[in-house]
């Protein structure tokens, strides 16, 4: 490995394409789903679980919400956020503009960057490229993000342009102080003298690998020029931002179709926030690498379950003395051992075991479709594998939802 | 085995005792503290949890619950509790008189039971000793416990004395209907023809087992005559109810001393729904078998922890930073890989995994300090065990709770 990461693309099938990422800390088979550990925990897997049995490779991490709690001086001087929450894999971190827009209120953007309240006290905060970049180099995660500004899903062309201009100007002032903290060899640059000790163990020297991010809402036109000024720039890797956050199902289909085989082939492609499993196909197919979704997890809490035959919910009575798993081709441990019938009753009885079990089933469902993704596409069948795990899908799937 | 249960003492140190208890699902190791499931579910820790790591080989189930939902008609086909939740140790349920006289009002006393309406939707519903016989019996625990009214801890001679001998006459007809209940070959007294069949997999059988409840409140005269009628009736083990209830310590401290050594040798002794590590260890020293309380779980899920050295709250700012286990002494799976500060973190973050975790730890406490009890007991060296466990516990106790 020379650089930070390092990225082998071993089969295509059409646009499709399966690899090897691999990072200081885990061998990353791709297309990959990393599940969403906003606050240094996957809401309801235990790190034991994700580790031992789903054998997930890498998790996200959310800038914004670490900032704010425990904050990045506390997780620093951790040690970064492997030590301080012990996942010892790979983390990519968000750079933190996405959630400024979408959970906060009182917003002023300005070209230095975004102040903003804090959705936890009201406290007055700020991001910037070059906060964000330190944030994330406390974090210590092996993917870091730029820091972009994310427009409406349904932004006009303007207001989408202006928007790209300034994430461009982002992305090369992350760029630009992501380097100079990646040149040093320790990340004392805002410590005390006597937390430069401390913080010498957690040296970035060039560990960290540096994202760039694909703006543009729905306009092909701005998503190729964004995508080739992010390209100027020079980044390990290139994300699709800006798509799943309220745009028609269309409008994000035909934008992955556009400029999903455009991006670097030989850099990892991730396209963010997204989505149902019907999405990931679809993106796999216009051959993006990486995914990170909150579905798997915040349906787990209010009783929805992925399953081989479509979405389920399960509340439905009709579950009550229903002897099956949720989904009877998942072999995970909820699935080999408990009935529907079973947690439906924790569910409605408000016991917390129904959410974790229910999340780290639908965790399962999402790490095991990319992993036979990657068979099918190992094997050239990935278009027949699509076709053959949509029926199943679509087939069953009005019932409930 | 001859009965549906054997019960054997190993050691005795004082009054305090060791032994084994078996059921026909586990070998319980005494003193015990048992795992409160009331809803078939340990709250927050998973069965594979219980089961692989803190090894607990008894739990409890709450009939007053179970009988509300799923219900016992639904258990009854799933086959009992055991097939219904997959848990296939041991399980002690409760009458459900405790709950009905706690969690409901408007409740209507008579000779024949008690009229409650439900807490979850306001339902009228009935329970009585022969009514929670037959719940216990289509739950299939190994152990059931006799109907009882619970007066209230400061409740006063006249009125503990009628409470005591209705519920004497409701132990003469729990064992009774017990007794027609262990004798039929199936249980399918309440079953149409169709479901006949599905219940003979779970005939009775004589396999289960029956504890009769000494009430009485604080007054000795009446703890001691409930205890000889109680006798006198006939069961295969005897609890102690009606303690911690808002009662002063002191009064269930006496109460203990007074009537624990006074009850037959040669069967289990439970203490119903005690209590703190200290109230386990003083009722250990007067001879009690077995424990269950929800302190574990309960404090889990509001940041409270039990540890060696006293009880903390993981909310507390001076854990922010803490890089210690919850415990030192401590090996369950939380102590050995997690910090103060991640879980207090993910406590104030609001992460779910926190009240899994915490209520984990709290589990592998209770379960600890009853293994570490055991092994006192058998050393002949309870006494100074029991002062070495107290002083730690009271020393540093102060600073938090």
């Amino acid at each position: 490995m020379n650089g930070p990461i390092d990225f082998k693309i071993d089969s295509t099938d059409g646009n499709a394409r399966s690899g090897i990422l691999r990072t200081r800390r885990s061998i990353v088979e791709t297309p990959v789903f990393m599940p969403v550990g906003t606050q240094a925990a996957v809401k309801g897997v235990r790190f034991e679980w994700l580790e031992d049995e789903l054998d997930a490779r890498i998790i996200l991490g959310n800038t914004y919400h670490l900032f704010l709690r425990p904050g990045h001086e506390l997780i620093r001087r951790f040690g970064g956020l492997h030590k301080f929450s012990t996942w010892d894999r790979s983390i990519l971190t968000d750079s933190g503009g996405f959630q400024v827009f979408s959970l906060t209120d009182l917003r002023k953007l300005s070209e230095e960057g975004v102040e903003f309240r804090s959705h936890l006290d009201g406290s007055k905060q700020f991001l910037s490229p070059e906060i964000s970049m330190e944030v994330q180099a406390a974090i210590d995660s092996e993917i870091v993000m730029a820091f972009d500004e994310c427009p409406p899903g349904d932004a006009g062309f303007e207001k989408t342009r202006e928007s790209l201009d300034l994430t461009i100007r982002w992305a090369d002032r992350s760029k630009k102080r992501f380097d100079e903290l990646q040149a040093v060899q320790s990340t004392s640059f805002s410590l005390s003298s006597e937390q430069v000790k401390q913080a010498e163990a957690c040296t970035l020297n060039r560990k960290q690998a540096l994202f760039g991010i694909i703006q543009g809402a729905g306009h092909f036109d701005l998503r190729t020029e964004s995508l080739e000024r992010t390209v100027e720039i020079g980044f390990d890797g290139y994300a699709i931002g800006g798509l799943s956050v309220g745009e028609e199902k269309d409008v994000m289909y035909g934008v992955l179709e556009h400029i999903a085989p455009k991006m670097p082939g030989d850099a990892p492609r991730y396209l963010m926030g997204v989505g149902t499993p019907e999405d990931l196909l679809e993106a796999v197919s216009h051959g993006i690498d990486m995914f990170d979704c909150v579905m798997p997890t915040r349906n787990g809490r209010t009783g929805g379950v992925f399953t081989s035959q479509g979405k389920i919910n399960i509340r439905n009575a009709r579950f009550a003395e229903d002897e099956g798993p949720l989904d009877p081709e998942c072999e995970c441990s909820v699935c080999k051992r408990y009935s529907r019938a079973y947690l439906r009753h924790l569910y409605q009885a408000g016991e917390m075991t129904a959410a974790t079990m229910l999340s780290h089933h639908n965790v399962a469902y999402y790490l095991n479709l990319m992993k036979r993704t990657r068979q099918a596409i190992a094997n050239g069948k990935f278009e027949s594998f699509r076709k053959a795990t949509l029926l199943n899908l679509t087939e069953n799937e009005a019932v409930d939802v």
